[in-house]
């Protein structure tokens, strides 16, 4: 054994020489950046070896370190194994970062109807004249309490064997709890004297960076508390794909337990928040998208991200959350959402319960956009959906100066029209360091607004302002100044950057125009248009509108739902009949693939304009553009 | 440790100094006779320590034996502990002999139709064009192959993890094993490739004596091999009352074991009979008395055998046959008969199902005899039931040559009414050990027939034959002279035995009358007999007419099932229709306590008499009485 020192926190531990640096950083409880799942592509997992011996291959490393690198003992954590004892310095930025989420409900107006539900019995012991079995003498008192009729109630072994005992030391005083799992009722638990208050669920989005956790008290019917923290498996690669990756060469153990880890850590959290007993949580209910679905639950999902791109199962689940590792009461249930395809998953199935499109006979549009987007369009009778990778642009990749929703990201942005001087707001009032994606359409379309753009996104430098000018590759248009930021750089947008921005938006609304005429479905058809995620909770509609992110509607029928996922199953928790119609809504939904349709790319070639090539599409946009031009001269 | 030796069997086994021989000899594997259940009240454990040291109280033990005894080393195997390695001979008598067990079906005429089947199916791959997921894919594949409705079939979560590789592993082609289980059907195993011949389930009787497994082929509707052995929890006490006291003292979990093995022992020597790979067997239906089948689920049955004698569960359980240790599939289903009382348990229902009692119009009265009698008054709509202590008397106890079905035992008797000879067919046919229940009915009617004895069991003395005399205590009759018997003893039955006798058959008849009056219905009304257990097949219809066992009928209406409880199980595991109706008929039997009947006794009273006090009860009997009167003149 080998021990290693991580700095600056000094925390050590024993490892396996020849082990790689990233494991023993992993074991130590640090979360570090793997974007690529450890295959030494990705160059994020970089550490400063102080002292001690490891193996490395070298001429690999100067792809990514130069030679005064090397020599303060740069090493990529992943690629890097543990020969002798070793100190080990961890920057900050190789540490993944917590995540600002988003937390919203739908609670109004819901009926409190949760499938978990504890009844408090007194029964009369057994006598010569009344000598009815434990377990029928305990059923009917939970029946005559309101629960469900006697005879429908499955008694699992573990508990049956408990009730005698249990029945005469408690005096005939209990607590059963019974839940609505497939198949009936079940008598998941019965507990000695009144303890019928004391019965909480949660409600979770496992998201592949976040997880966040909404803990019920099944008795109120009111949030007791909040939590979130970010998904542990980042440390095994920041993408899904990196993940899968990972799970293909490590096996799935690791991510299993790191998604139920993570879930465990919030649920603890919020246990301590609310001050109760994690052992009074009796049901978990999870939105996820399909593959944190099948890694939650240790089924392997390599074959979703590979062509023909299928998963293991679609429908929901429910199961013991004990077995998946999930620390709640002994016998709580854990339920997770179903899915459609390989990325129409759990938390879009989330989202759609939540906004409630499939229940109402107007049509909607919904759309989740992340690294990837997905987009359903329907009603209660008919649903088409797809999804596509919409770039990093607008999580702030692949533009110079974009960044996540991170303390200093510009996350609102105007432009004075005849200054160009900008007006932003940043996360957590501090001296920008970025733009976040809703920043950035902001800018896109205040810079069209302006003029300072064109419709094909090319920056106009004829302009006389300071702001716009030309970079070293591109020209650019100035947001801040070096001496207003935290970074000590002026903060720019590239011509490339906008570039990149409308290759994303552009397939955003090549797959929503792709929907509508599969649909047979105009834009005036269209009553409610939902962005969902926590991308779409920022976004500006107007500024969505104006640079054709999304097709025109009027703007007060745009919504955003916010967090979707985590509405989506706080319903499925709280009412059992929201649950029940999941595996429905799921099978109603048709899935298009986008690659195989052949209009598609022309949708996508007449959306790479801003708004678009025909801007009768677009009137609201038109006359705006119109006006500014006029206004401009 | 000590190490103990067993003679004659030379089997060792280290124990803890302090154990007693009684554990040391389970733990060698040996069948001790425990019938108090290791109080040291019953004196059955009887062994000879023939050399080590060991612990004992001399004084107690001259209750049991002599000093002559004593100094050849005779102890109670219960009371005594050991001190210093051992060598102790176990004689036979104290073992417990393997009993003579009844294998009968009611196969004909049933549907072939069982609860769990297997499906070989043949999948396309999945393409870009149907990229259906995994489990969509294989439950319609079983739908197609006839099985359930796809959307029906629950899949657990430790078969959904094995999908993705079982069905790329094997080129697409696996076999699904389904189960129909309460709360619907159950996906419980997936194999690779065809192997849908190989589907087997077993029908036990777990009688508290002997354990009997029928092995079904489940493709083919055939029984392929059929095994027995004794129930080994025989080792901590003969009877229920000494096993639950065993299981008050040292807690259930022995006795659980016990009985799961006892069913495993039978379940590889059929396996091995039919040579088949025990981990083919997917389902085991169980029958067996109401502490039986508790104490072989882990149930606490405790509060069966006390005021007010409650169990804890009356309702037909299904559980994983592993979770109890039972040796068949790891995912092997188990179905437990139902019970209606602490009497009435799933053996008596096998025995209502097995004579389809419960489907008729007609009236049917159904008598189960072993220690206790049970006895089933009804048809389809009503049905009323009750029970008590037969006595041992039927069971070759309280009868000075009275045994059980084990070889030499006299089961057939005839005994010649001018010369008084008997004639008797043996078990085995060998030279005659003493007399079965059967063999003491034959000779109770054929004694009064011959006018040997009068209608209240007294023996004419009067007689002047050899085989009539007056033995040390009471009159008695000699059945053998010693030098045809195995044992070199006259076997004799006394006037004592003949009393003891009639005050069992008093017992059973006074419950039939009982429940008769009940349910109001006379012997006119009543359109079959059954007779149940091992106990009934032998019994001679006409002899149990004749002494008032039960009331006269005609006697091509009475009838033996057999071993109604095997057969019921059998019915249970090859129909799932049939199993259906279990907790149904469970329902609606009414359980009659006989001691809070006031007429019980005056009815007990008047069957003290052969066969009763009341003669017009039984006209033929009166006609076959008089008849033999006037022949003897």
């Amino acid at each position: 054994m080998r021990t290693v020192t991580f700095l600056p926190s000094y925390r050590k531990i024993d490892v396996a020489r020849g082990s790689t640096i990233l494991d023993a950083a992993q074991r130590a409880g640090l979360s570090i950046n793997v974007v690529c799942g450890g295959q030494g592509k990705c160059g994020k997992c970089v550490v400063y070896v102080q002292s001690g011996r490891t193996e490395f291959d070298r001429q690999k490393y100067l792809q990514f370190f130069s030679e005064d690198e090397l020599n303060k003992g740069a090493c990529l954590a992943c690629q890097t194994t543990v020969q002798g004892d070793l100190k080990v310095f961890v920057p900050e930025s190789t540490l993944i970062q917590e995540q600002k989420i988003l937390i919203e409900g739908r609670d109004a107006g819901i009926e409190f109807h949760p499938s978990v539900r504890k009844y408090y019995v007194e029964l009369q012991p057994p006598t010569l004249t009344d000598p009815s079995p434990d377990l029928t003498r305990l059923l009917w008192g939970v029946q005559r309490s309101g629960g469900p009729v006697a005879e429908k109630i499955y008694v699992p072994l573990e508990v049956m064997r408990e009730i005698p005992t249990l029945l005469r030391h408690s005096d005939w005083k209990v607590t059963g709890t019974v839940a609505l799992v497939p198949g009936g009722y079940r008598l998941i638990d019965l507990q000695e004297n009144d303890t019928s208050k004391r019965i909480f669920g949660a409600a979770v989005d496992l998201g592949s960076t976040t997880v966040v956790v909404y803990l019920w008290d099944l008795v109120t019917g009111k949030v007791v508390a909040v939590a979130s923290n970010y998904n542990r498996q980042i440390s095994c690669g920041e993408d899904i794909l990196a993940r899968v990756n990972f799970a293909r060469k490590n096996g799935l153990t690791k991510l299993q337990a790191l998604a139920a880890e993570s879930i465990n850590t919030a649920l603890t959290s919020a246990s301590n928040t609310a001050g109760i007993d994690r052992e009074d949580i009796y049901e978990v209910v999870v939105a996820g998208n399909t593959v944190m679905s099948h890694m939650l639950l240790g089924i392997d999902p390599a074959y979703i991200i590979a062509e023909p791109y299928v998963p293991v199962v679609q429908r929901a689940l429910s199961v013991a959350a004990g077995r998946i590792g999930i620390a709640g009461n002994q016998n709580c249930g854990l339920f997770v959402f179903p899915a459609v395809s390989d990325f129409i998953g759990g938390d879009i199935i989330a989202d759609i319960l939540s906004c409630g499109m499939s229940e109402r006979e107007e049509i909607s549009l919904l759309i989740d956009i992340g690294t990837n987007f997905e987009v359903v369009l329907g009603n209660k009778e008919w649903m088409f959906s797809c999804a596509g990778a919409a770039g990093p642009a607008l999580e702030g990749g692949e533009v110079l100066f974009g960044m996540r929703a991170n303390p200093g990201a510009i996350e609102k942005i105007t432009v004075d029209p005849f200054t160009l001087d900008p007006s932003y707001t940043t996360i957590n009032n501090i001296k920008p360091r970025g733009i976040t994606g809703s920043g950035l359409i902001d800018l896109l379309a205040e810079l069209i607004s302006a003029c300072v753009i064109d419709r094909t996104g090319r920056i106009n430098t004829g302009i006389e302002n300071k702001r716009v000018r030309t970079g070293p590759h591109f020209p650019e248009f100035v947001v801040a100044w070096a001496h207003e930021t935290d970074i000590g750089k002026d903060i720019v947008i590239t011509e490339n950057d906008i570039k990149n921005l409308i290759m994303s938006k552009a397939s955003i609304h090549a797959a929503c125009v792709t929907l509508m005429k599969e649909a047979g479905v105009t834009r005036h058809e269209i009553s409610t248009i939902y962005f969902a995620g926590a991308f779409g909770n920022y976004l500006d509609k107007k500024n969505a509108t104006i640079i054709g992110l999304i097709p025109e509607i009027e703007l007060e029928r745009i919504k955003n739902i916010g967090n979707g996922a985590v509405t989506g199953a706080n319903l499925a928790l709280i009412n059992r009949r929201e649950r029940k119609t999941l595996d429905t809504i799921a099978s109603r939904i048709a899935y298009i693939e986008l690659n195989a349709e052949p209009s598609f790319m022309d949708d996508y070639t007449s959306s790479t304009f801003l708004p678009h090539t025909d801007l009768t599409l677009f009137p609201m946009v038109q006359k705006l553009l119109e006006a500014c031009r006029l206004r401009k001269g």
